[in-house]
């Protein structure tokens, strides 16, 4: 455990050149090492492979990686991976170089630990003061530029809350510091557009397409503070957590409510599924 | 030249569990060797003080920092020093930890080698289609965060263009991908308020301090694309280039005019100071 693979050789440091320590100049994703298998791996693949893309880094083969995590997980059964795509070495200042040679990294962490009770009662979340910057042409992308989390992470250390929702600059929810965020109004279920900033979390993906898969009805669309008091339930999903619904918001109860579970449920079976047929 | 140190120890590699790497957490600072005198380096050192504390990393004592630029600069005369301070290893995620040991690269770098009549005949800018996220609690430290810099940087590769400037999302002129911009306008010394998105440039401060004791009125104030295609004169500054005046804008001709060309002389005169002092 604990071990890191860089560009496919065991290392537990980077060039102090590379473009991810001067600049954040990279991306990432992080999931779940679950009874051996790599939980919805390929969906992490596609999104490093959308975020470079995003970033005009040259994207790193799909079967490499695979073969990197095959590596990286060896005979270990729980843990975190994560995989973090830089642009690498090189170029003169902000300047991108004309063959750009991306770094990969892989590691291996422990199991997370969180506590049992979490996705069965729920959480408290708190609203964090810090905003998010509204910028389009990274809106979406989980890139290695996260001083707003880290600051917003920053503001609270009271074990009881875990987790903090952030608004953007003009007051509009967006996300948590860590997770992506769903509402459920009138059976509907509701979650941010991260058109404009925020994380477009794989776990968010997969359950917007179970979301579709099980005629539940949904929106992606502009909320607010007032959306997430008025709601009937609410949850924030990603790929370490899975699914922890929302029991209090500043707090406000909230319970936890029939949509909530039904696709608490769908994922544990989705979980199942792919942890059999490995 | 070309060699690095952290935490004071010559080093080339950096820890991948490094904050600076895993979030962009840090800050830096870059500024020029010149004659053997690091030149300006007690306000680069006032800088980085007062970047870690907006971000609530323990500052590294400026004794330090002065000690470990000497051992880095040892008997050269000319190049770019470049001072980063992480938040160090640790945490969880985005939580910080509770004890934080900052991490310090100082790097010394080759002279940049820009063309000799860029501060005499000026510079043509462009336009950057990639705009600043406003997020006040970000705005003026020169952080880690700057993929919005390498965005911008990497929209053109005509060498001819040898900046580009960048308005905020709502439209506002901020800077240059690497530097501050200043407009003269009826002998008025005018540049973007960074209040809201941009970072706060040492010249820029320098120069602003320089115009006060010259006599020069100036306003820090809201500028836009129209104030700089309508000003007498306009210019670009940071601490490797020092001033640029910008003799064009999209095709679109400035002259190099007085404003500019005096404070031009300040600076080079306060730099003459600096290396003849030591």
């Amino acid at each position: 455990m604990g071990t890191v693979r860089v560009n496919g050789k065991p290392a537990s440091h980077i060039d102090l050149l590379d473009r991810g320590f001067q600049y954040g100049d990279g991306v990432f994703t992080t999931f779940l090492l679950h009874k051996g298998v790599p939980l919805f791996l390929e969906q992490h693949l596609e999104r490093l492979h959308r975020d470079c893309g995003r970033l005009a880094i040259p994207p790193v083969e799909s079967a490499i990686l695979r073969r990197e995590v095959q590596a990286i997980v060896g005979d270990e059964l729980e843990g975190v991976i994560k995989i973090q795509i830089t642009r690498g070495v090189g170029g003169r200042g902000y300047r991108v170089p004309v063959t750009v040679n991306p770094t990969t990294v892989i590691a291996l962490h422990p199991p997370p630990g969180y506590p049992d009770q979490y996705p069965i009662e729920g959480i408290q979340v708190r609203y964090c003061q810090t905003r998010l910057g509204i910028n389009p042409v990274l809106a979406g992308i989980k890139h290695i530029n996260r001083l707003e989390q880290v600051l917003a992470r920053s503001e609270w250390s009271n074990d009881e809350i875990a987790e903090g929702l952030m608004l953007d600059h003009e007051g509009q929810l967006v996300e948590g510091t860590m997770s992506n965020v769903f509402l459920v109004r009138h059976g509907r279920l509701l979650t941010p557009q991260l058109d404009r900033c925020g994380v477009c979390g794989v776990m968010r993906s997969v359950l917007l397409s179970a979301a579709k898969t099980q005629g539940l009805s949904f929106d992606e669309c502009r909320l607010t503070v007032s959306d997430i008091e008025n709601a009937d339930e609410a949850f924030v999903t990603n790929s370490i957590i899975g699914l922890w619904p929302i029991a209090g918001v500043e707090g406000k109860f909230l319970p936890v409510g029939p949509v909530t579970r039904k696709l608490r449920e769908w994922l544990n079976q989705a979980i199942e599924q792919q942890t059999q047929a490995s």
